[in-house]
């Protein structure tokens, strides 16, 4: 009984810095997205994928999170564009990210040449969730491997979240998924949410979340940047 | 810095109540295995498939934690065997089963009729790993899918974990996965960790879970029980 009062506070205490957090990102006119999803959904297969086709026009940046390895980080470090690593290990082995891990990790990023900023948040359906960042829009990524029954049993995520990544679409034929029935309980769920199918390993769909992506970012942003490095 | 103490506390409190349940488990000579696992890794079709092919010989009973929804409890409850359901969304929507929430739900099975307990957890690769729930052994599902580098990313679900089956072996040769590599990144996390590949899905490999099971009651208990129901 004691609990929740301490749990609201501390979201309390969080929302309070997102929106700091925000308020830079805004000033910067900085498109920022939290990618929540399962381990192993293809957060960082996505990201690759995004980068290397889309870095000749945007300036990109990732904040990483994960509770151990710099793994990831080290995968998106090679298009040279600023990536840093938030290991929640030494914060307890968090299983989210917060607004103030955020706030540190930005203080090492040059903002001013950032126009696209990727928040990879930690492997997990249930406690990133709650948790603001200061994002512009939170994505989640699923793999068509985990069922259609996901968003019934992770209905905070699928609720709070702007765009689904149904990722995997490739291995579609070889699992007895009922891509409908995962369509129709995301809806139930949330009805604004919208859903883009792709394989980050085939490709297959890769431009529709591509110009998704795009149009968020002319949305809220002109802003033309020199290339970083 | 305040966060650490109190987490501490709460860690000794379900120690404690974990240790309770172990003592009342014990005194059944129930064997009691802790699934966990990402979202949609298969536990809840592991334990279908387990159920059906065994319940002739053993009387099961099954602990079902998720945030919400009771869909993988009413998957199971169609072979009329004890199922208690737990929905932490009552909880504030926690991230994992406790010793309280198991002991709570203990009390609701008749325990002299029931040889081996399952507790499925819910669908979460960090915080289950931490609580332990008075169970005998934990086990760590981990599906193909979700790649090579799961080990070193969420050590401490591997380190104290007793088995590993790896799920959904019928999509290797569907994946880019090197098999090799993540059973290479499990034993230097944990050498001590025994692995069963196999697919609920196509039941390859799936009489090695059954003797690994088998051969953990026997240990237990030699018990003979009457058939519930």
């Amino acid at each position: 009984m004691k609990k929740i009062p301490v749990l609201t506070d501390f979201l309390e205490a969080n929302e309070q810095i997102a929106q700091e957090n925000r308020r830079i990102f805004d000033k910067h006119k900085i498109l920022v997205l939290n990618l929540m999803s399962s381990p192993g959904a293809g957060k960082t297969l996505i990201l690759e994928k995004t980068i290397e086709k889309l870095r000749k026009d945007f300036n990109f940046a990732v904040i990483e999170g994960d509770v151990a390895t710099s793994n990831d980080a080290k995968r998106l470090a090679k298009y040279n564009i600023p990536v840093v690593q938030i290991t929640t290990e030494s914060f307890g082995g968090a299983c989210h990210l917060d607004a103030n891990m955020v706030k540190k990790a930005m203080e090492k990023i040059d903002l001013s040449r950032v126009q696209i900023l990727f928040i990879e948040n930690i492997g997990n359906l249930i406690c990133p969730a709650e948790f603001d960042l200061g994002e512009d829009k939170k994505v989640i990524v699923l793999s068509l491997t985990e069922g259609e029954d996901k968003p019934s049993k992770y209905p905070v995520v699928f609720r709070n979240s702007d765009l689904l990544l149904l990722n995997k679409i490739d291995l579609l034929s070889f699992l007895d998924i009922d891509l409908g029935l995962l369509l129709q309980n995301t809806k139930k769920i949330n009805p604004q949410l919208f859903s883009i199918e792709l394989s980050a390993k085939t490709e297959e769909g890769f431009k529709d979340w591509l110009n998704w992506l795009i149009k968020r970012y002319k949305s809220k942003s002109k802003k033309k940047v020199p290339p970083i490095g």
